[in-house]
């Protein structure tokens, strides 16, 4: 499921760059099987709770399966929008830059790589350093907003151009904080300790 | 949490479209709240299911409270992003129509009521009437972004509020898509049946 819900950042985010829709066609296809994954990891999930009553670490196990299941999937749903705002964008003359948007790309993507990594190791320490390379996506997201708006305003034919690759940003951060989440269900996975919200430093 | 998050959402939009930043004073407050909610939740849950061993509905009810507890968390999270948004806006003088952010704004903010009431009654049927009401949103949200792009190429000095304006509509149309989500979990808790990505109808 992990490595579908990747190569759909891959596809969506090369088809925007390289201005080439059949890059993307696999993705509705890849959609569907993330979600059939989805609805399969909850009904086995179900299953052994309720057959095979586990306790702690076999509970949080699959807990945290549940959970990071339900993020890849948004994370597909990332994928897909990003692929609607690649078809807008290719109505359009190419903007001369496309900002910081492959370097989110990749960040982002590797963060997914790097949580399911540590999911798959139980690597408690792996997932909190994917936690703390979140504020660099959010630093570029601001980045891609100012630069694009200044575009914008300079040269009001890149309004819709501009607009899109605001959007598309955004989607990247979303997909940078469902890694955020996988990292730190890892971590309770792992250490039993709960690190949302910094919950260790409010106990 | 539910009443808090719906809370978020009022405040969070009263203060965009009445201009006036001290409605959305208490956000920060109503966010550690509702993210303190969510933790105690997820860990009452592993409790339960850790010692009484629930079975089929029982089981279902703790399962679906702590998904409806994550995307009542997220709600919050995007009542958090829209009280940015305005902060921004501030900033500009005031477009001549708030476009439909408002009205999307109610609709969102039902959809959470409703969802979280067919949970406490168990309605399954309130529940599917949630879902059939998040294409009203999606469809504002594209409403919204038309007129605001026509707004932003036709006067320029627009731009910087139009974006916000944009920002806010999808950070709306993400409330309802947790509500939706809420209400799907209802179903499958009334039911024992997915009706996540037409599940029923796929098999």
């Amino acid at each position: 499921m992990a490595s579908i819900a990747e190569k759909m950042i891959d596809c969506s985010v090369q088809a925007l760059v390289q201005r080439d829709a059949s890059l993307a066609a696999d993705i509705p296809h890849m959609e569907q099987e993330v979600n059939h994954f989805q609805l399969e990891i909850d009904n086995q999930a179900n299953l052994l709770i309720a057959l095979q009553q586990p306790m702690a670490h076999d509970l949080r196990f699959i807990i945290a399966s549940m959970k990071i299941s339900s993020d890849l999937e948004r994370i597909g749903d990332q994928a897909v929008n990003i692929t609607e705002n690649m078809q807008a964008l290719l109505q359009y003359p190419e903007l001369k830059r496309m900002i910081d948007i492959p370097e989110m790309a990749e960040i982002a993507k590797a963060m997914v790589r790097d949580a399911l990594h540590a999911f798959v190791t139980s690597d408690s320490a792996e997932a909190r350093k994917v936690v703390l390379r979140d504020d660099a996506v959010d630093a570029l997201k601001e980045q891609t907003f100012r630069d694009t708006l200044t575009y914008m305003i300079s040269d009001p034919k890149t309004i819709p151009v501009g607009l899109q690759l605001i959007l598309v940003s955004r989607h990247l951060e979303r997909i940078a904080d469902h890694a955020t989440n996988i990292a730190e269900d890892v971590v309770y996975l792992v250490e039993a300790k709960d690190i949302r919200h910094h919950a260790d430093t409010l106990k």
